[in-house]
């Protein structure tokens, strides 16, 4: 099982790349990809559509994780997130992965065990986890890290997400 | 110039292409997708990337025109409105298409000369434009046909839309 977890976004996509063998886990690769907002919309979804067809070739993904948005104050930015969510189900289909989704209260009740934790909450856990990890610059990077841990918990079923 | 209107979703997607040559405007195809509830999100969309993605080479479109979507009573509609959106601006982007969108307003109001107007009252105006066509079965034929002509009208110059 080689799972990638998605922090959609426009401007950032965070992501982490982990794979499983046996009871070992290894972070085979994160980071987040930067869109120029002066780029059109459709060029920026293109670029995503690329990179992500690029990395589930190159990691052999089987698994796809990725948060459930919520309608927050800018219903703008709530339809772009829609728009990153398709490319990532049509990726998905195409390359015939299997499909998680968790609520962000799922994701935080499972990393820190309190559905409401900070963002700074998550982020603290993620890196006692991954020990050798250096901070991400970018709270995305951290969120896909959660989901992807999720994603791979769920299927190993060796915790609830 | 040749342009594909679409009115998108993901039961039903109405289509209409539309060349334009001098001041000849052929209607080349029209008609909508059905897409079975009982497949998942992921599969309804490669589906609908394959299928405008056949069109856009068979056809030689150049242009691609929608509707911009307004946030009703289901933010879940809403979403997966921008699913389907964000698969038609991968496409867009692929193929080199030139993107024009218009609001539900503008395009009732370019049609009926009215703003407010009914569906039924645009699909009225759509059939007296093309008196051979046959009555479409559905409203989201009808409204792609709208937006088509939009689009065409607007790069035409002839009209405002």
């Amino acid at each position: 099982m080689v799972i990638l977890g998605v922090d959609p976004g426009l401007h950032y996509c965070g992501y982490a790349i982990i794979q499983k063998e046996g009871n070992k886990a290894t972070l085979l690769n994160y980071g987040y990809l930067s869109l120029s907002p002066s780029k059109t919309v459709a060029s920026r979804l293109s670029e995503i559509h690329s990179f992500f067809g690029d990395s589930i070739s190159k990691y052999n993904i089987t698994h796809i994780s990725f948060e459930t948005p919520f309608l927050g104050k800018n219903a703008q930015n709530f339809l772009k997130l829609g728009y990153v969510r398709g490319i990532l189900y049509l990726l998905a289909h195409n390359h015939g992965l299997i499909i998680t989704e968790f609520s962000p209260r799922e994701i935080k009740q499972s990393l820190t065990g309190y559905g409401a934790a900070g963002k700074d909450q998550v982020a603290r856990v993620i890196l006692a986890l991954f020990p050798r990890m250096e901070k991400p610059k970018k709270e995305d990077v951290t969120d896909a890290l959660a989901v992807t841990l999720c994603g791979l918990w769920k299927h190993s079923k060796s915790q609830n997400c």
